[in-house]
């Protein structure tokens, strides 16, 4: 069992407590309350730092580090078709396990304990997983070129009984890469489990427009009139959505993952967070992949979701901090479906500590706005993942010494670059 | 004499150059070439990481660190007048010191080597500069509630022969808090010693409004009218301006100096930093104060320099990294009249070391793209101004330990907030 103490706890109710101390026991937070006594492995005092649940990345990319920096400074579609994916095409299934791996010490320096990933090799996102400690919901990334409805029944089953820190849920690419004929297969996968269905949608203002010429209808409408959001999912950037499909998002408790670095460096535009929140719609965060951000810094992500809601809105008391965490720390977790939304008894023990001794956090004011404000990753003291602490100080606890994995995938990039 | 090898280099020209070495002899960069003999007091192996000249936050409140996270979600008028000024009218000299500490070490963690001060006591700036070692430019601050144009020529006179790390330019707030007589005053001085004025100007829609209201000119047009701006200057922010007003700064030589994390938050807007940019308008970095802000951070300013400019042009390809970097590191130098604009023989030694073994560093495809899109504090593992390392691996050499001045600044502000 491991003992932290001497902390403030941010709870449920996304206040900062202070008195009690948290023991994790396996994989699960065993008990969090008055000082008591008890028998420990290990005892953390955390110096009156901040124990709060870790950052759920619902949107990203993982593998994609190995295009971080390479194709800077275009917009989506020839980003996409010029760079990305010729790229993509010499990039093997083991090379995107160690890329995932990459990213996953970025997570884990950055206090983020899960991530929501679509990429196009399931099998490296799990084994990233498995061999790290990490835990990840891999999302479904059928579209007309990779995968296929079979594939994403298959995968549904494989990867939701892989081992405990990886998950699956139904997904496709997007609208604009996925015909109508492949949409409707995912759609009847998704009614036979009654399972949430995730995608992108919306991301830019031709997506859409493009859209509603093939379809008359926007994404949303789309994906609606299809029944792939009968039972629910996540919908990746919404950046430009009209009432109605607010209207909609609102009716299917669609979680809305917003990607404000990726949108702002694509020139996308920003997403009408307030709007959506205003009509009760759940926001989560994501982070995009680091081809298109690149950092996979959740500071990075809340600073400019409530800083371009501020701006779009003209109204500086737009999106408050102790929202921006909520969405930050915990709708995440009810896009990926885990267990790990908030610090609580029987919870996984998905956990960061949130270093206050840094001259940035001080003085402190309010603990909550420091942090949404003025937080970066080098605030991040550690992370637990699953009962399994992954970064501590600057040490990384994921299976593989961390310069030999900067090396593997340098040496991988390298290759994949001199085939072009 | 300090030896750094092992290294890369950020050359004048905006190139990272490798097999060099670079050695500091007291203040001075004594030598950037291949390696050879030489007597070392210290020897630094950087491990393949990158020197660079240190970012210039070309415009700050240092003191206003016990305002953080305090006065949260108000927008400028509203914040200055209910929350700020009441909370200042508090504040005195000595704590002003301690306060700006706390921004020193802030600043020496994130890479910062000098800083454009503007607050109410030049003396605290610099005495804080004096004590620990921190490069302060400390600006004018005259308005019609605080100092005036006879103390500022003082204060010229006396900072400008204070220290080596010290110097002064004229400056006052803004116009929307300083009669005119008084700014006919600075004019005056500015002319008697052929000096730059710099000021605060048109951060929003409103001050820019309500100055041709008063005077039938934009802030812009005013100073330039009073010939205040004949010798130059840097005007902050810069948010709202006309095509006349571009012209006149274009005309004056004038160092707009942006602070977009600030005019975010208080949802003042963008400025035009790409139509200011193709204008051939010098253009340097602040963070403004961390009242307002709230962090102190180059990083942060430099992704949303560039992001802004490509949501606000819907252009992905605006304002490249190559020149947001120059922005940060160098221009800021020609806005305080300081001898470290970049790493060459003879100039002042003010570098920081970038950390390329943080996994929001790899692979490396490109290091400019790599810190500018990516990077952070976490990245910052040392940081040297005027030939003294400040800041290393963690360590602060301020001539403070950083725990007792955290519980300083701490009970500063208890202090003040229960006063009122």
């Amino acid at each position: 069992m491991i003992r932290f103490h001497n902390c403030k706890i941010l709870t449920k109710d996304m206040i900062i407590a202070e008195g009690n101390e948290l023991w994790v026991k396996g994989n699960k937070i065993e008990y969090i309350g008055k000082p008591k006594e008890g028998v420990f492995e290990r005892e953390i005092d955390c110096k009156g730092n901040v124990l709060m649940p870790g950052f759920k990345n619902a949107h990203t990319h993982s593998s994609m580090t190995f295009l971080r920096s390479y194709a800077d400074d275009l917009p989506l579609d020839r980003w996409l078709n010029e760079m990305v994916f010729p790229m993509e095409a010499r990039l093997t299934d083991e090379d995107a396990y160690y890329m995932s791996k990459l990213a996953v010490a970025e997570f884990v320096s950055g206090g983020i304990t899960s991530a929501f990933d679509m990429y196009l090799y399931p099998n490296a996102i799990a084994e990233a997983a498995r061999s790290t400690g990490f835990r990840m919901t891999i999302c479904g990334a059928v579209n007309n070129f990779t995968s296929s409805p079979k594939e994403l029944e298959a995968n549904y089953d494989k990867y939701n009984s892989y081992c405990e820190n990886v998950s699956f849920q139904l997904g496709f690419h997007a609208e604009y890469t996925t015909d109508i004929g492949i949409l409707r297969e995912i759609s009847d996968i998704a009614g036979k489990y009654k399972a949430p269905v995730s995608a992108h949608c919306s991301e830019t203002g031709l997506e859409r427009e493009e859209c509603i010429k093939r379809h008359g209808k926007s994404p949303v409408e789309l994906f609606d009139s299809l029944g792939l959001i009968d039972y629910g999912g996540s919908l990746f950037h919404c950046v430009h959505l009209s009432q109605r499909d607010i209207d909609i998002l609102k009716e299917r408790d669609i979680t809305v993952v917003t990607n404000p670095a990726s949108n702002c460096k694509l020139a996308s535009g920003i997403a009408p967070l307030s709007r959506l929140d205003e009509r009760g719609i759940r926001i989560a965060i994501g982070t995009d992949g680091p081809a298109s951000n690149n950092a996979l810094s959740m500071f990075r992500e809340m600073y400019l979701a409530t800083a371009l809601q501020k701006l779009q809105t003209k109204n500086a008391s737009a999106l408050v901090p102790k929202k921006v965490l909520e969405m930050a720390c915990v709708n995440g977790a009810y896009a990926m479906g885990t267990n790990n939304d908030c610090l609580a008894e029987g919870k996984d023990a998905d956990i960061t500590v949130i270093d206050m001794h840094k001259p940035n956090m001080q003085p402190v004011n309010n603990i909550i706005e420091n942090i949404v404000y003025s937080g970066g990753n080098e605030n991040i003291a550690l992370t637990m993942v699953n009962g399994k602490i992954l970064y501590e100080k600057g040490e990384f606890y994921i299976g593989e010494d961390i310069e030999l994995l900067y090396k593997k995938c340098r040496d991988i990039t390298q290759r994949i670059k001199k085939a072009q």
